[in-house]
């Protein structure tokens, strides 16, 4: 019999795949004293011995699936296994320290990051990385507890995790993902925007996936419905088949507006963009009939690695995406790192409230070598296409002052050494803190642009973590505090003459569309896979009607009124 | 020769005494396996005998200055390790488990305080809280590491910590503790707000008094310009005996303000509150010309215990505050916990960002019992004094609803029972989440009355956590974003006939109080210490002057430029 687990329906789509459990492992190192070190030597050396053999296994199957070049890092993490100067001092230690060898592997590991991670040499620092993964794999052998590398996946599944980082999302081999499900997170988690940036289903916030589905288990995700089928009959598997199709019929049909424009009934046009992370996602953005990206996060290049990109690595990728888009808008927002986003190497102290804290722009304008490569490799790209640059999370007018004279810096720095940028980039900001909404006629002064960026504007102006659920309710897109606060940086934008675009979660939401469109939007930008219903969408909507519409939600009292307003005026249900 | 170290002037006043660091301890607990149990039982006997002679001295002397009874505790204690129901098994476990004392009274006192806890009888319920206590006494003289109980100090001190938490300042004994400094926190930390309360001089964030300060060592606070100096000379110690003189004689000055109204040049009145954390700081209030309580801070009464007070405690807690502020104005705020004010007993899960989390009215409306027998409590006392009941941190118009409807079946079930409740409570909210500023209208129509809370209220316009130093220049009660926050509650409620307050620390800040004024602020909550202070410079202000000044920086770009502003206009500076 199969189990039905209900969740909420992140990303949607049909699959069916065999689960994969992901599942977060913290390997703790209790430090005890050992008497029979002899006994305790023959156990690392046995470890050891079994740690190469299956780095041996895996480096022969990756360089048959994917190539030599993807093998090399095996080949790396057993030349470290086989290094006595890696290798004697742990045993040093045992025998001196009489202490248990997985302790003294710690030590020693630790002593061999820090060593390498402090080298003048990018090339020694990435030793750092590998010795992390190696002695991880060797920890895990000796506790008994078998490690799971997500990036060595090489059949088709269904992810299961209580939840995805975006580290552990960089990590995924993309080819053989089919979906995700995980136990929480919301719709405009991480894991859901990267489900949707990959095109795959995904129903997160199930509470119960982890505890219910083995490894190898049939799972249908359906993240249309937002429903997740463990161990599915015979016939559930074709009924599922059937609506999978249904599903592609329909995006057959909006694959027609492709290369339509967006215009309402009433020839109003606005701009539908695409929100990627990585260079790759341009295609689905163009796929999908973007007509911009509308927001690139480019901290993705940030993740997943051992040390921060080389401004010529970014210099690659942005200038890859925006020849990619041939011509067409991207805006590339500045590095947005911090919050749920942590990246390890740069080692920055816990916060009791990382939301509230040391992130974006308040980190760049702190970190100001870091964020001067990327603003140049951002630069040296602006020949290559229309780029906007837009900075994250400012919150006031100060902030972005000084966003933007680092910037002119750079540009004029670039200049002197004859390097060519482009004239015409315009410089936008993200308004995502409440005093940058309410603040928003001071700013539309002086910036090219707003971005609106909901999914943080929501949960700061609701002072509630969209994170947790205990308070998710008051997660609340269509709360008329927001569409006030939207309606203000709209007007306001308007009366200088600037252009506003929207990039969080809300802009794709069909609930939302007809108020934005009313409330005079110009783009919206999304996930690339909503970017064809929501051009069906407004092609069947009047603006003149939105704006009545608009109007009446303001003076609405909760985000419930609103909501079931839209759905029985707009929506007709 | 002495040394300074410069900090926040969090609490005015000068003070000279000894140094006493309060650190907080965290007792870990390693499982060693140990093969001489004989010798480790023989360790446990000794630091057992050790133990009982340091509660006796401490009983003693406790019943010398304190009286019998708050020497109970201490009997209860030492019956606790006289009982071989306790210490048997601990002794068992050595023996039989091989393990150290340590891990087995800390497993033994697991089981009891676990079973205990889970009783249905309140005062077996106490004892748990007995036993974690005494069991953590025990366990530090195990483990060789001196506890300090900040309720034992009974020598005039200065406290140096690196924070004080809610809970740490409720167990402080008054009457000796003459200052604080801490190494983190601000303005609106805590501890800072403690201080005020309890009208002793402090010095927050200076980073490292912990580092510096033993001991014993003399240290002066200066929370006027907020330095600490450490093992002071002579003439310095004479210095600022005078300048403490010189503090209390401008204090006197004031003090003549006490039983005037507060009004400003042209004859505008408003009201000047204390805030207040116990029925003890009613006195303050009163000392101080307070017209009434803007913000009895509830949470107090349920923090430093192992279980939710009862109704009747609270109910005479409340009915004390009422009578003895004799007609005046009461706000109670109902509970206030979660973020930074945690509540052990209730076990509430982490969470990643506890200031966007489950809190206030949150938790209360899902925890209906503990909120309805507060509730309760309040209806009881409702009748002897000017209440008026606030509910915290609402952020739709539903949670209010919520809170409103509950609060009126209470008082339904009381006064069909026969209980007298008064027919005149007000009932208000307060305004700290940028949502419900921005709503202000809709609540304005249902709502007695507001009270803006400035602490979180800037902290989430701004997205900013106000404990986080690495984001602290976002604490901006003057950035424009606030003060258009401000007029548009202030305006909302005056147009359909509701007060307004404010009891976040702005309103008692000489450079916010202009602005507040000019916008038509009509209650100014604030400690107890700066009511004479503030009606002075009111009584010296004009409030068309001030209607001016604040439609002027409504207009302006930044905080700093309307601190500059009020600065040379209002306090010529």
């Amino acid at each position: 019999m199969s189990t039905t687990i209900e969740g909420i329906a992140a990303s949607p789509g049909i699959c069916i795949a065999k689960a994969f459990r992901l599942q977060n492992q913290e390997l703790q190192v209790v430090k005890t004293s050992v008497t029979n070190t002899e006994e305790e030597l023959q156990r690392f050396d046995k470890m050891l011995e079994k740690t190469k053999a299956e780095l041996d296994v895996i480096k022969t199957e990756t360089s048959k699936k994917l190539g030599e070049d993807k093998a090399e890092i095996f080949a790396a993490h057993l030349l470290i296994l086989s290094d006595p100067e890696f290798i004697q001092p742990i045993k040093d230690k045992v025998t001196t320290d009489q202490v248990n060898v997985e302790y003294a592997l710690n030590e020693v590991a630790a002593m061999f990051i820090a060593m390498f991670e402090n080298m003048d040499n990018e090339y020694m620092r990435e030793r750092a990385a590998d010795i992390r993964d190696v002695s991880k794999r060797l920890l895990g052998h000796l506790l008994g507890i078998e490690i799971i590398n997500p990036s060595t996946i090489s059949e088709e599944v269904v992810i299961i995790a209580e939840d995805l980082t975006p580290s552990d999302t960089a990590q995924l081999n993309r080819q053989f993902v089919k979906g995700f499900t995980t136990d929480i997170g919301g719709r405009t988690s991480h894991s859901a925007i990267m489900a949707r940036s990959m095109e795959i289903p995904a129903v997160v916030g199930t509470k119960h996936v982890m505890s219910v589905i083995e490894n190898d288990m049939t799972v249908i995700v359906d993240g249309i419905e937002g429903k997740v089928l463990v161990n599915p009959t015979e016939d559930e598997i074709k009924q599922y088949n059937a609506k999978k199709i249904a599903y592609e019929t329909q995006r057959k049909e909006w694959a027609k507006l492709k290369n339509e424009k967006t215009v309402t009934m009433d020839s109003h046009q606005v701009e539908l963009g695409g929100n990627i992370g990585t260079p790759q996602d341009v295609k689905g953005v163009l796929e999908n009939g973007g007509e911009a990206v509308g927001l690139y996060r480019t901290e993705f290049l940030y993740m997943g690695r051992s040390q921060l990109p080389t401004e010529e690595e970014q210099f690659q990728a942005y200038k890859t995406v925006l020849e990619s888009m041939e011509g067409k808008p991207v805006v590339v927002r500045t590095l947005d790192i911090g919050g749920d986003k942590e990246l390890p190497y740069l080692d920055l102290p816990k916060e009791m409230n990382p939301f509230l804290g040391f992130r974006a722009i308040r980190l760049c304008l702190s970190m100001q070598d870091m964020f001067r490569t990327q603003l140049r490799a951002l630069l040296r790209a602006s020949t290559y296409g229309n780029l906007k640059i837009m900075f994250p999370m400012i919150a006031t007018i100060d902030e972005y002052h000084q966003a933007k004279s680092i910037l002119f810096e750079e540009k004029k720095q670039l200049q002197e050494t004859g390097i060519q940028v482009s004239n015409n980039i315009e410089i936008g900001i993200m308004v995502e803190i409440p005093s940058t909404a309410v603040m928003a006629d001071v700013f539309a002064k002086e910036v090219d642009f707003f971005s609106i960026g909901t999914n943080d504007l929501i949960q700061y102006t609701l002072a509630a973590d969209r994170m947790n659920e205990r308070v998710s309710y008051l997660y609340q897109p269509y709360n008329p505090a927001i569409l006030r606060l939207i309606k203000n940086v709209i007007d306001a934008a308007h009366t200088h003459g600037k252009w506003v675009g929207m990039c969080g979660e809300m802009a794709g939401d069909e609930v939302a569309i007809p108020i934005l469109l009313g409330l005079g939007l110009d783009e919206f930008s999304m996930s690339a896979t909503s970017i064809l219903k929501a051009r069906s969408q407004i092609s069947m909507l009047s603006r003149s009607d939105m704006k009545t519409i608009a109007e009446k939600v303001l003076t609405m009292q909760s985000s419930e009124e609103v909501q079931a307003f839209i759905k029985s005026t707009v929506l007709n249900r």
